[in-house]
């Protein structure tokens, strides 16, 4: 699979997949990333990709124009388009499933400013994603978490521990009682005796009982 | 305001804060940004922090000793303290607001693999944050998604612009209606005429009928 970023900020996408298993992800081809400088295809010698809004309005847009431009630069593997936008359909667990069983590349275009002239997303975009009911400074940080979601899906990115893992986890995909791990006391605080007892009927018991409702 | 991040991969932090409008807030002093890496408290030579699951089950989790001594480490400087983790209570812009006004350092400790030590939770932890109904690979995404959250509400980080730019949003903060910039005409796409014309009125009732509901 291959993941595309379209955005003004290239070295906070590259940072993110330097390290950690996003970077080992990267390294044994799990998928590939590719990143697009939006001011490599500004039409203005400043660079300059924004302007200002038609009919009147604080702050400044993103150009259909120059995102245009970077899209088709990309060809074929432009692929399923996402724009991240704080007016976009909530991202969900659900939706990351969804995209990554496309098998398609994914190109993510980060918001800025006020967002992005309408026409972009009209022609130019499948899905507009917000990550959450917050607002934050750029679309970056959302195309980062809504890549991270779909490429921790792939094969191979958690190991072969994947498919235990998700056996033991609910809908949201996180485990739904306390865990503890060494050392059994800290300070005065002690892991409950039962999970230090390898009574396993006991242990499942406790962890039923110690289960958080949880929304799916 | 100060916030601090207690993390496995400093530089993912860092590359944040190192451009962009995040950047630009840092140099004003709108806020300063402390990390703090995990295994600098690791007990162990191999600066291991993480070990296996009392009672059984698949993955690991961070300890409770490094993170305890991770935030003695910072002091009064502590503050707040946020941990994100895929069990906590869904991040709103309501959230972002009221820790905006808390004037208390933040300090966002970034969950990992199977979680963290339920000891972490329940005596070190002021609040337990989830950014989404979904799950990332780890937790500095989400830090630094809270983290830009609480920032851009802090004065200074908008520029004079954030006033003005309040007034025309809904709750969530954003814009309600489609939005266009220069130019008029690209491809066959077009700017609605209305919002070329300079009739404020008429300007105003377009995007009164153009409005988007959208949840708050």
């Amino acid at each position: 699979m291959q993941f595309n970023f379209i955005t003004l900020f290239p070295d906070k996408i590259h940072s993110y997949f330097a390290s950690g298993l996003p970077g080992k992800a990267v390294d044994s081809h799990v998928f590939s990333v590719n990143v697009v400088n939006l001011r490599d295809f500004s039409q203005v010698k400043t660079a300059r990709v924004d302007d200002t809004i038609y009919g009147g309005g604080p702050g400044m847009l993103l150009q259909v124009e120059p995102i245009d431009r970077a899209l088709q630069s990309l060809g074929d593997r432009r692929g399923y388009v996402c724009l991240l936008s704080a007016s976009g359909e909530v991202h969900s667990q659900k939706l990351a499933t969804e995209l990554a069983e496309l098998e398609r590349p994914l190109t993510f275009i980060s918001g800025y400013y006020e967002g992005v002239d309408h026409r972009v997303t009209q022609h130019l975009v499948d899905k507009e994603i917000s990550i959450g009911n917050y607002v934050i400074s750029a679309g970056d940080l959302a195309a980062l978490c809504v890549c991270d979601s779909v490429a921790r899906l792939l094969p191979g990115f958690m190991g072969k521990q994947e498919s235990l893992l998700e056996e033991s986890h609910n809908q949201k995909g996180i485990l739904e009682y306390p865990q503890y791990t060494k050392p059994s006391v800290y300070n005065d605080w002690k892991v409950p005796q039962v999970l230090l007892s390898g009574n396993h009927a006991e242990i499942a018991k406790w962890r039923e009982q110690n289960r958080k409702k949880l929304d799916a």
